[in-house]
């Protein structure tokens, strides 16, 4: 028998959801919205066609399997709210709330290990997905069904999932924020950020390939003592110089961690 | 006329300069280095053969293009102790040491803004290459002689060569950090790094798309407290903690540069 999905939402990850199912023949029964409006505009609409519902007919639907693209600290409410099926079951997609929090007993969730945003092409087999589950037949569903869109597919309990996300945190937003701090060191210049991409590239590669610990190189490892104080020297700002400072001395001070 | 280069050093400069000049067919006229036993064991051999000299034999050298492959603080150093030709170009390849800390009055900077390890390959002509000289026909020289090996050549003053590596610490050892980081918080739970790599690469990608200001995204950005408490909860190490704390504060008070 086919599994047939159905979603509630309509933002960045609705519209993941929609384009990886709907890519991976997953019949998708209806796409279930608030605003209905903001779905016809934003979202692939190819995937859904006219099984678009708004939330009052939530009661309607036939698929077992409802996946909720709501924000994090909508999710307990919005279980509350809304009476189910036992036979349904209803899946969060966050990588921070625990299994709990849905007001439902039969309950998974499909959490997709990456940063989303809208109608950016992106390689679903690459997409990590962390599934978790109150009983084994529906754990089964949802590993079969993310096995159909990635290659990286597992169950863990939402203890490991909250720990990933915090690692992701690290090693996406921070990062981030780091190349964001890279350009304002720049741009006081009128310096491009462009030329560093084949280093970000290449240091992505690199501790990849052999590992943080031994990819780590620089003025705070050798203790370059006169480079970084050439460094300080021209950080101006406070918060660019607090990054510095942090970065630094961890580096210098930093435990190998296998 | 061709120009042939000579190479003094025999670290992982040196192994860059050897294999991009090499690939490039320009002429390596030697390797001097003090160890050879080292530079016989470490270096790619094919691409100097027997043009291998120790620093007594710094005066016998032809090559107009003398590059200094040796750390940082060696640079002042190494040109006072040594005489050179007045014709003689001496050139170090150094992010942040002066053009003028160079002591002969022909002088230049040949400066990869890559991180280099030892027998890892590299796409050349994606390293840009920062130029700097104190006459404008060594920069021509130098400007040809990068042309051969990158499409990406610069002429930049000292100041702006200085801001270019500083950046690159954010950017490349500051964002390693944030991997390794990572890799302690999975490890102490015996979840392996390897599931963020596809997380890692889209972060780029997408910064490097759309640029680090619109890519952000995450708990602290959305100001989602929930989740920065429940990440804050978990979060046991005073090293990652300081690292939490100050990233997400920045993140929260960041300023657009352009």
């Amino acid at each position: 028998m086919d599994t047939s999905v159905a979603i509630l939402g309509s933002g960045n990850m609705a519209d993941f959801l929609l384009r990886a199912f709907h890519g991976a023949g997953i019949h998708i029964e209806a796409l279930i919205a608030r605003d209905l409006d903001a779905v016809r505009k934003n979202l692939p609409s190819s995937t859904f066609s006219d099984k678009l519902l708004d939330s009052s007919n939530l009661k309607e639907l036939k698929s077992h399997m409802l996946f909720l693209a709501i924000s994090d600290d909508a999710i307990a409410e919005v279980t509350k709210n809304y009476t189910f099926k036992d036979n349904q079951c209803v899946i969060h997609t966050s990588g921070a709330v625990n299994l709990h929090e849905i007001q439902h007993s039969n309950k998974g969730v499909f959490y997709p290990l990456q940063t989303l945003t809208s109608g950016r092409s992106l390689d679903f087999s690459q997409v990590p997905l962390l599934i978790e589950s109150s009983d084994k037949t529906s754990e089964q569903v949802l590993l079969s069904l993310g096995k159909k869109i990635s290659t990286k597919v597992l169950a863990v309990n939402s203890s490991q999932r909250l720990r990933y996300h915090l690692a992701a945190v690290f090693v996406s937003n921070f990062v981030n924020h780091l190349y964001h701090s890279a350009q304002g060191i720049l741009q006081k210049n009128n310096l491009p950020l462009d030329l560093l991409f084949p280093l970000m590239q290449e240091s992505l590669d690199k501790a990849r390939e052999i590992g943080p610990w031994k990819a780590q190189t620089g003025p705070a490892l050798r203790n370059d003592e006169v480079t970084l104080n050439a460094h300080r020297e021209i950080l101006k700002e406070d918060d660019l110089k607090a990054i510095y400072n942090l970065m630094t001395e961890q580096i210098q001070n930093r435990q190998k961690w296998d």
